[in-house]
């Protein structure tokens, strides 16, 4: 497959929880000593310019994140050669149930039907390589109606890049075509029907926009 | 894809916990008001005869289970409608690193890296619809180098297959090639390196074997 098409063919969702410090604090969430991740079933997938479908009673809130797109079958990776399994990234947003997982975390029950719903998780086009000179150095931004809600940059991550796919993979094969969410900044809140989003991935440095993301 | 391929193609495991009395007994968990699930990536399928490779410093538990083989898209499917999306079945293990869950209950995280494992889920071969009269009285065995640890019946199932299925899909399509395990009677413990595990699929009417499955 080409690694463009992961949308469509990838595997896999695996998403980081509580991986930028503001947001942990604003969830009254603990720090974790190590990465950890849940699952995201590929049907969540919606493309940009497409609509977030809100089951009636869930609350549910945005979280715009840095997606990494893997490019090359592999377990056990070290973090020295990690980014030789990245094909590329991906604008994403990890829609969440967020009175559903509030529950099931009382509960201590899964995460997957909060976070699995379809269409919750909006993303945008596969960005190349050769289009972000520092992943670890890119601004995140999300919009509501135009007001801004999440503005962070991925230099913020508690556990960087390399450290994640190494955790990963220490568990699971990472397939081509796998995506990896790598957390939120802080400013999460819900979206309600009729909502416009706008999310935008730019070079702190150059101001360039490098990728955009938008769903009702 | 044909249904058969469902190991090698399929995108997604959806594996429903408690839907046994007796197992939720033995675990002394509370029973559900209605089915809940979590995810299994398909890198974590293993053949019959291969190998479960436990990491060191997890206790692995064997979860006998049937499995539903997705033959045909589906969201929002209706408990009469739930059978046509069924294109087979495959006797399943839902290995289960029982520490690390028991620790991620306790602190209400995600269950994904404890069932998430490589090798976590040995599958027998795909079971076709004709080799099954119904799929809700079927026993389950699994023995540990000869001695029965699991025998159970599908027919104690607390939410019986077309209720699994149209719980699902409120939430999440259903795609050909799915996987969805049904749970687990009672019996559950631990398998350790060396252990030969033997589980069968049977018709309790005739005694006839429908599948096997085999793994160390
Ligand atoms: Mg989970
Ligand atoms: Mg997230
Ligand atoms: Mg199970």
């Amino acid at each position: 497959m080409a690694a463009a098409a992961f949308f469509k063919q990838g595997k896999k969702i695996v998403a980081i929880g509580r991986n930028y410090a503001e947001h942990i604090k604003e969830l009254k969430n603990t720090t974790p000593k190590e990465p950890f991740f849940f699952l995201k079933p590929t049907t969540s997938y919606v493309a940009s310019g497409g609509k977030v479908e809100i089951p009636r009673g869930i609350i549910a809130h945005h979280e715009v994140e840095l997606g990494l797109v893997i490019g090359k079958n592999g377990r056990d990776i070290s973090q020295a050669d990690a980014h030789s399994h990245i094909a590329g990234y991906a604008l994403a947003v990890d829609m969440t149930a967020r009175n559903l997982q509030d529950q099931v975390k009382k509960k201590g029950l899964p995460w997957s039907a909060a976070k699995g719903f379809d269409t919750f998780t909006p993303i945008g086009s596969f960005i190349p390589l050769s289009s972000t000179p520092n992943a670890q150095n890119l601004n995140l931004t999300l919009k509501i109606n135009g007001e801004i809600k999440q503005d962070g940059n991925t230099d913020q991550m508690i556990f960087p890049i390399p450290r994640l796919i190494e955790h990963i993979s220490s568990i699971m094969t990472l397939e081509e075509g796998d995506l990896i969410l790598t957390g939120t900044p802080s400013g999460v809140g819900p979206v309600t029907p009729g909502d416009k989003v706008s999310c935008t991935l730019s070079d702190p440095d150059t101001g360039s926009i490098i990728s955009t993301l938008d769903f009702e």
